[in-house]
């Protein structure tokens, strides 16, 4: 674990740093499979295009390099060649209050932990999903940013007891995602997943999921899914960077089936990052 | 400036500490005055009260002798007996991911800085408010919170230029806040300030206005001030713990008076707290 703050190797966050103030900045969260990082160029080209909309400046170091470098040193020290590696990014340090000098500079954060153990068995039957009451909140701006303010992720994950993943509403009553996944649903061979216009993380391998549809000319719409269109899907699945894709076994009582659209995208984009 | 994590005074912060990951946590600016922290019981009711609905663990040291003890040491250190007082509580540092363990421990930080030299001007005169274009979020279980997921106004306070102050609305069109203040508005003796059950902060300031409007039998009524209602409002001020009361001069182009209501509350909140 390093983080770099303007320029300088640190182990400790400032505390004027406006990560832990306000929530000011973004991050990434990587697979890490044989020491090599999944789709580092999307989740790279993804940061630089958040902080463009939040008007951060771009690092001075070469995030990439950083990054390999990094990789490269712990994996050879730990061996630890799989794994999850995230990186924060803010805007930096500055004074108490909302605004900040021209001047401030960038601070960067990386993080390294182990995989979680998904069971092959979630990967081939699918997972327990329930509707959590958490919402996410509504803010065209920030929506489909991966930035800092996750508290709504974290009250809906606390909703969970022993289902894998909660799925969130926002107040106008769309489905939105999954607390930590993007979430599609599958029905006469079209895909569908929720419009992240208002609400929500555009997640990478959502993206990936995306490109798929098109490469394999499968039909794939992003719409808005309200709570009654939710009802009328019984096929679908979740999915994030660290675990690809995972079919839903079910959404509270309603239960799900593997569609053929779904399996198709597990053997494309989990066997491509060797995911089970 | 110190940071307890766990019992123990620090100078940085734990980069698992879940402010800096998620915004994981809540805070307080006080004013200090004299050495004095003003309205420091209900800063920490709102604290402790902000707590219990995200669910994080109440600090095992008294909160309240910790501030003291930290601000008399201070004082006499320093002699800056007049300043701004931040605390910031997280829910505590976890490993990667939203959950947490129930063992989590909430971690304290504080923050000593110089006051801001708000002009006589300001409060005789009033000051220039601008209308924002970020929006406020509508996320009902976190409005009224003083949270740590702080980026709208971040980027609403980036959008003023010569301006004291920006104004934001939600996305239903709602008034609901300055980007470090709350508003209200006045008009044949009543005074009207926005509703925040869906967005926005409830402020300290905020609360003691609306108390003292009962004491001195001032009609007081909280409730949605749409665009349209903002029209008809002619006079009217912001608010918050560090400048206290401060009268509206503008509104974009919208010429605002000063209220008599507006100088009855000045007198008796603003002297309070030897405001300007």
């Amino acid at each position: 674990m390093w983080v770099i703050e303007q320029g300088n190797y640190m182990g400790q966050i400032d505390v004027w740093d406006r990560g832990v103030q306000f929530g000011d900045g973004l991050f990434e969260t990587m697979n890490v499979t044989a020491g090599v990082v999944a789709n580092l160029d999307a989740h790279l080209l993804r940061l630089r295009s958040g902080l463009k909309v939040l008007s951060i400046h771009e690092p001075h170091q070469d995030v990439k390099e950083l990054i390999t470098q990094y990789l490269t040193t712990f994996v050879e020290k730990t061996r630890q060649a799989e794994g999850v590696l995230k990186i924060i990014v803010t805007r930096g340090s500055s004074a108490r209050g909302y605004g900040f000098t021209s001047d401030i500079l960038p601070n960067i954060t990386a993080f390294y932990s182990p995989k979680p153990n998904y069971s092959q068995q979630a990967y081939k039957e699918g997972i327990d999903v329930t509707l959590c009451k958490t919402q996410c909140s509504v803010q065209a701006q920030l929506a489909g940013l991966k930035h800092l303010n996750r508290l709504e992720n974290v009250l809906a994950k606390q909703e969970l007891t022993d289902e894998f993943e909660g799925l969130m509403c926002n107040h106008l009553g769309l489905v939105i995602e999954g607390t930590m996944s993007n979430v599609f649903f599958e029905r006469d061979n079209v895909l569908v997943t929720p419009k992240l216009n208002l609400s929500g993380i555009k997640g990478i391998i959502r993206s990936c999921v995306i490109d798929e549809c098109k490469k394999q000319s499968i039909n794939m719409l992003e719409q808005d899914v309200s709570l009654p269109l939710l009802d009328s899907f019984s096929m679908g699945f979740i999915c994030n960077s660290v675990m690809g894709i995972i079919p839903i076994k079910n959404i509270n009582e309603h239960v799900f089936s593997i569609g053929p659209i779904t399996r198709l995208l597990q053997t494309r984009i989990n066997n491509k990052e060797n995911h089970e």
